[in-house]
């Protein structure tokens, strides 16, 4: 393990967040707020103790593998959640360390989900970098860095343990420049987002706080009854950039180097708005007495879909009165999430296609033992390694989900507060059933139940492997 | 497709059925029930019947693939379970024919759920025909045709799709005599598991009947209460004797001849034992304060692990007033069920082992991209093949699981009940949490919910793979 080297990444890693906590302080001096002076507190030190760690660490020593990349995104991002964490708690924001450590990790893995019962108790600065974290944590801070620094396309290493997706594809030849190119596509959608918000009428503040959730596929929201308190035209912008920020950052590649037809040809894009299109259908069929008329039924099933299937957790009204079978299928939305390569949690699409394709194959196979035949996704051939590496991804991902019900399940609530509070935060959803739906939050749970919730969010978010390496006794036997 | 073939089996089927339901005319002869002439009204049409098939579709034509074995055994399990219901509805103790066939199908799956709000109202010649249903399905009724009649090699097909497990070995170098030695330890273990329920003070009847139960990991009742009505003794055996048949009946053959040492060596023998018992400390543990006793906690905590995990669905008490984390205990053992190559349900244990494994190897993989590291299982290297075939069964049943939740949660019950009935139906056993626990049944589903039931049912039962594809236009494609 080359540990010189993770250590000098997480220096850099801790300089730039440092440096982005210089907006909440911008914030907190046009709002006029005292509360801007912890960001000083917090920012300075993290400044100097980035830049020695980077200084002395520094190393010649260029061995940097796969497991090196997992190690750097896992502490990185533990790092990256605690130090985020100490504004809240100094400031006395969320006096509590676990609760602070639980809304900033709740907002660098875009999840959503919040153990405060009233928003509006916080100041501009505490909500802007709370939202912001949204925005940084949806592309990724190590993205960020390659983005910054020159580096070696060993780095790719980093790119493939913070980015979701079963593959992560250079889209041009460096490293370094593909994650420039894709924070610049990320940072003018972004831009796009909030300028919309604002044209329909939304405060400023406000547009630029939601436009980072929406971007990060986040869901924290600035004021006591959310995205309710948006007039109906905001509202459906909203649901439409989700799914917007739910779409392989690819494609809007491929929009941009002119190639439309590739784009618009991608199964994976094709399969995700197939899925929301089905999902708004069947959930308006089945919940269309609950509201006056079925335009505002098509309205609230779009909203919800979208902010479901992305991981988003915007909600514009309670839904945990819908029948039955429509919780389950936000359930199976969250589950399931957006495409790869987007903000968004959950297994993405593309996995979901390939190991159904896989299990049907084998269906297949079981039928006719002597034959052979290949199945293709993205008008590729899925290669075995692919295949096996898809299908353990998802065997892991269950096991993780159980173990985790079993866990909260010591939190004696009821059984479907218990399942969906581990599903959306292991897919950073932000929103779920019964006790946790739009209408409450993650107060009612202790902090045994929190800290799993921290690690179920960050397991999510990384998709698993990074955390698991972490603490993996074989990671640390290599020697330096 | 050897359609000729395939018929003259499920002729040779009936048959068996018509004679198997000799046994409950005697009980209503020995009862003095007239219901028992209903048994005649179909067992000897069936037996007509079945002659005829055999005669007239009787072939030379030996070709007999895997295709066959599916088809065979799914449209022989259909048939087995219409003709069997048949009784219970012309002789109105059950007038509705769905919910006939929903107990039908419930009692040669094994699963063990009831629509009936009180089994007392059923003639004993009809409780002992439901009971008997659990012996006959437990072991599989086309074993027991391999076990009768002189067949050829090619049967093994038929044994593949019947029996439970990933892997089907032979024990001995010829299929008919493997049926045979297998039905011979099944009967005899039955035997002594119904002695002992008479020696421990249950009526006769009742030790028949629970003892059918208990060796085909049923789980239906003939009294009130169920289990609850019989002592603590009588319960105590009860439980062992469930563990008893959760076990691969291939240790109980090395057992016989005397290969002691290899039988106690079984890795899946150790996890299997090694879950129930961590399965009842950790249950205990969080139980024990709802009990007078701690002897009376650990009872409890024993009777039901054994029965949840080997998918009997006996119960002793209303289990549903536990806590959330033992709930959920539960619910995980249902889906993990007991040993291969017993009579139980459920995942089994070799295949979630397998997939643990192999989920974990990729992980290792994921860290040493170029290393190669091979997985064991029962001192055997699991080949590649094996391990794809584990992980697509994994990956198909979860979505099953999830398609069956969506279903069912169109009959608009709370969660909980929605996703415990499809998790208990799908692995056959018959007990589930909140409106189908100890204390409920499932005469409050809907027509639709009883026939989605009745498919995952026999689809648990059989394993995937006959009844999927049974439906799959692929399979008669090929020329007869």
């Amino acid at each position: 393990m080359n540990i010189k080297k993770v250590i000098s990444f997480i220096g850099i890693m801790m300089m730039i967040e440092s440096i982005l906590m210089i907006l909440p302080f911008i914030v907190s001096i046009i709002y006029k707020e005292s509360d801007g002076k912890y960001f000083s507190y917090v920012g300075l030190p993290l400044l100097v103790i980035g830049f020695l760690l980077y200084k002395f660490f520094k190393t010649d020593d260029d061995k940097f593998y796969s497991a090196e990349g997992f190690v750097t995104v896992s502490i990185g991002w533990i790092v990256l959640s605690v130090c985020g964490a100490l504004p809240f708690c100094i400031s006395k924001a969320i006096p509590n360390f676990i609760d602070s450590l639980f809304e900033t990790v709740s907002g660098f893995t875009t999840t959503g989900a919040t153990i405060l019962t009233d928003v509006t108790q916080l100041s501009n600065c505490m909500l802007f970098w709370r939202s912001f974290t949204h925005f940084v944590g949806g592309m990724g801070v190590l993205v960020l860095m390659l983005a910054i620094i020159p580096t070696k396309s060993e780095n790719m290493h980093i790119m493939k343990a913070e980015s979701p997706g079963p593959k992560v594809g250079k889209l041009v030849s460096k490293v370094s420049d593909t994650a420039r190119t894709l924070y610049l596509i990320y940072v003018v959608l972004t831009i796009i987002t909030i300028l919309s918000y604002k044209l329909s009428g939304m405060p400023l503040f406000d547009s630029i706080c939601i436009g980072f959730g929406t971007a990060g596929t986040g869901g924290f929201v600035v004021t006591k009854n959310g995205c309710a308190d948006y007039n109906t035209f905001s509202q459906t912008l909203i649901g439409i950039y989700m799914l917007i920020f739910g779409v392989n950052f690819n494609i809007y590649y491929l929009i941009l180097i002119k190639k439309i037809k590739d784009a618009l040809c991608s199964e994976e894009l094709r399969v995700y708005l197939g899925i929301v299109f089905m999902s708004i259908v069947l959930i308006v069929f089945n919940i269309y007495n609950l509201y006056n008329s079925i335009g505002e039924s098509i309205h609230n099933a779009f909203f919800h879909v979208s902010s479901i299937i992305t991981t988003t957790g915007y909600a514009i009204s309670d839904y945990t009165i819908w029948h039955d079978f429509s919780q389950v299928m936000l359930l199976l939305l969250m589950i399931c999430g957006a495409c790869a390569g987007s903000t968004a949690g959950g297994l993405k699409v593309s996995r979901v296609v390939i190991s159904v394709k896989s299990a049907i194959n084998e269906l297949y196979m079981q039928l006719h033992p002597n034959s052979v035949k290949v199945i293709t996704f993205e008008d590729k051939v899925v290669d075995k390694n692919t295949k096996n590496t898809v299908m353990s991804y998802v065997i892991i991902y269950i096991l993780i989900c159980l173990l985790g019900i079993l866990l909260i399940s010591l939190d004696d609530f009821d059984f479907t507060t218990t399942v969906s509070s581990v599903i959306e935060t292991f897919n950073n959803v932000g929103l779920g059933l019964s006790k946790i739906g739009p209408k409450g939050n993650f107060s009612i749970f202790n902090q045994f139940s929190k800290v799993v919730f921290v690690i179920l969010m960050l397991t999510g978010r990384l998709e698993i492997f990074p955390m698991i390496i972490l603490f993996s006794k074989n990671t640390w036997k290599r020697s330096t």
